[in-house]
C-alpha cells in the first residue's frame, strides 16, 4: 500500500487520515450523516464536545471540503452545518467505524481487562523471580 | 446516537474512537488485514512511523484485542503480529475509511486551497474597509 515509491503520497494520505480519524470529526460526521444541523443543535448532539473543540474541527473540515457552512439571511442570521457531496461520500465509512465501535465497544473492554489482568500476573512473577 | 440518557456509553464510544481513529492504528491495521507481519516487516510497510510510536501503537492494539503477538520458540525467537478476530471485523470498517482517502486525497487537498483563498481574500477585504 505504501512502499517507498510512493512516500509523499502516503506522507499526504496520513495527515489526512490524522485530521480525519479524530474521534471528534467522526462523531460530528455521524451526526450530520443523518441531517443538517445549527452549531447548538451539533453540540447538544456531540455529547461531551467544548465549544471551542467543535468550532475547530468544523472549521477544519469546512477547510477539507467535508462540511458546507450556510448562513440564511434571517434576523438573526441562522446558521446551517451540513455535508458537502465530498462529505456524504465520506460519511458512508465512517458510519462503518462508528458503528463497530458502538457494537463491539463491550468486547474491547473485556479484552482490555483480561490484558491488565494478564500483565499483572506477569508483572508478580516477575516480582517473585527477582526476589 | 448519543442522547443524555447514555452519556457513560458515549463516553466510553468516544474514548474507543479516539485510540482507534488514530492514523497510525489505521495504517498498522490496513497493512495487517493483508498478512501477518513482523515487527521489522511493519515498520517498512507504515511509511514514517517511529519504532517507539509502533511499539506503543501495537501494546495498545494487543491490549484492545485487535491485534495478537505470537512468539514462535525458534532460534532466536521470532515475533509476529496479526489480526484477531475481532480485529478482522474491525479491518473492513478501517479499510473503507483508508480506501476513501487514497481515492479522494486530492479532492481534500483542492478543497483545502480553495478555501485558504477565499479566506485570504476575506482578511484582505477586511483590511480595505478598516483602512
Amino acid at each position: 500500500m505504501c512502499s517507498a515509491y510512493d512516500h509523499n503520497k502516503c506522507t499526504t494520505v496520513s495527515e489526512i487520515l490524522a485530521r480525519l480519524g479524530d474521534k471528534w470529526t467522526i462523531l460530528i460526521i455521524m451526526q450530520l450523516g443523518e441531517s443538517p444541523l445549527r452549531f447548538s443543535e451539533l453540540k447538544r448532539a456531540v455529547v461531551g464536545i467544548s465549544q471551542r473543540m467543535l468550532t475547530l474541527t468544523l472549521r477544519a473540515l469546512e477547510r477539507d471540503g467535508i462540511v458546507k457552512r450556510t448562513v440564511y439571511p434571517t434576523v438573526p442570521p441562522r446558521v446551517e452545518y451540513s455535508l458537502t457531496e465530498l462529505g456524504i461520500s465520506f460519511s458512508q465509512p465512517v458510519k462503518g467505524i462508528g458503528s463497530w465501535v458502538f457494537q463491539n465497544h463491550a468486547e474491547i473492554h473485556a479484552a482490555r481487562a483480561d490484558f491488565d489482568l494478564r500483565n499483572g500476573e506477569v508483572e508478580d512473577s516477575k516480582l517473585i523471580r527477582i526476589s
